[in-house]
């Protein structure tokens, strides 16, 4: 998504050679018409899966995923982390383990908003090794619902996550597609194609 | 704001004269259509003000004031929980009593997202003890922009943090109002003045 890749080389910090911020339009400030042609792109992507929700983790999954069930008609169920738990009821649970905070997370969704005759897109800001996109699929794996896909908004190509579900049979679809963070650049998979 | 009572009566959940449960289209699971609806609300009453940002705190404020930035053309900044903190650099605090879980939480907000020539919507989910408003509006003043108003989805009109925000010279507008939850059953504001 060409206009996604021009926004990261423009506001986006390189911080190390793993890390990307992108705090000034996805992870702190937003960009609401980023945001709406996000929806567009996946909507455009998933149009024909027969999705009926969209499952995110808060907090930065809930914008995209808010525009995307805007275009496909479907609500949104945003997973909440512990911290901040008051939910009642029949709870689907799963374990997320974070590399960058060395921490393993619950996170929790209701048995109220997600059953058997869904299917289900799944949407995440970021995808680097994985666990998040995991921790979701086992929870509507719990809710007896299908998994049509997941969407991530930024891929760290470089690191193990969309391998991995790719090899579990998952359809990714990645808005951009960052190769390498090497020498403070942002390198994108589909650039380095472009040119082979 | 019609639309908003209409469902707050339909899937609202009273579980006490204190709480109003709203999990099926704004805490846990959103409804889109309905958070364009309240964005174009928001927009229309706040229109004049010459705003440049949207300020909330995560998690269930984003939904409406991403749809709110839309309209009104302006990005949005959530304050990150302390739990989520991940912030760097120059950080704007306010500390948060959260009466429901009887603990005080500190929020922040980077100060690259918000300075003085800001004219700060404020928009939060729900309004009871107004804690949390208070607390956004605190970060605005310290960024050194201005605050040019508050705006409520649902309103909990028959605890004071309406009262306090008013008194303190806001302007707030709440969608909807509500006067009271006694005997399991939802009472707008409005519909009183109405009979009146």
């Amino acid at each position: 998504m060409i206009m996604l890749q021009e926004k990261i080389k423009l506001e986006g910090k390189v911080l190390s050679d793993q890390v990307l911020k992108v705090d000034s339009f996805l992870n702190h400030q937003i960009d609401p018409f980023l945001m709406r042609e996000v929806g567009k792109e996946f909507a455009g992507r998933f149009k024909n899966e027969g999705i009926t929700k969209i499952l995110t983790l808060e907090s930065s999954g809930i914008a995209p995923s808010v525009m995307t069930g805007l275009e496909l008609n479907a609500p949104v169920v945003f997973a909440r982390k512990r911290s901040s738990l008051t939910l009642k009821g029949k709870l689907l649970t799963a374990a997320v383990y974070s590399f960058t905070k060395q921490e393993e997370n619950t996170i929790a969704v209701s048995g109220e908003h997600l059953n058997e005759t869904d299917r289900v897109l799944i949407i995440d800001d970021f995808l680097a090794n994985g666990q998040a996109a995991l921790g979701l699929a086992e929870i509507v794996k719990q809710s007896g619902a299908e998994i049509a896909g997941i969407g991530i908004v930024i891929e760290k190509s470089f690191q193990d996550g969309g391998k991995l579900l790719r090899e579990k049979g998952f359809r990714v679809e990645s808005l951009a597609r960052i190769e390498s963070l090497e020498n403070g650049a942002v390198q994108f998979l589909d650039e380095t194609e472009a040119v082979r």
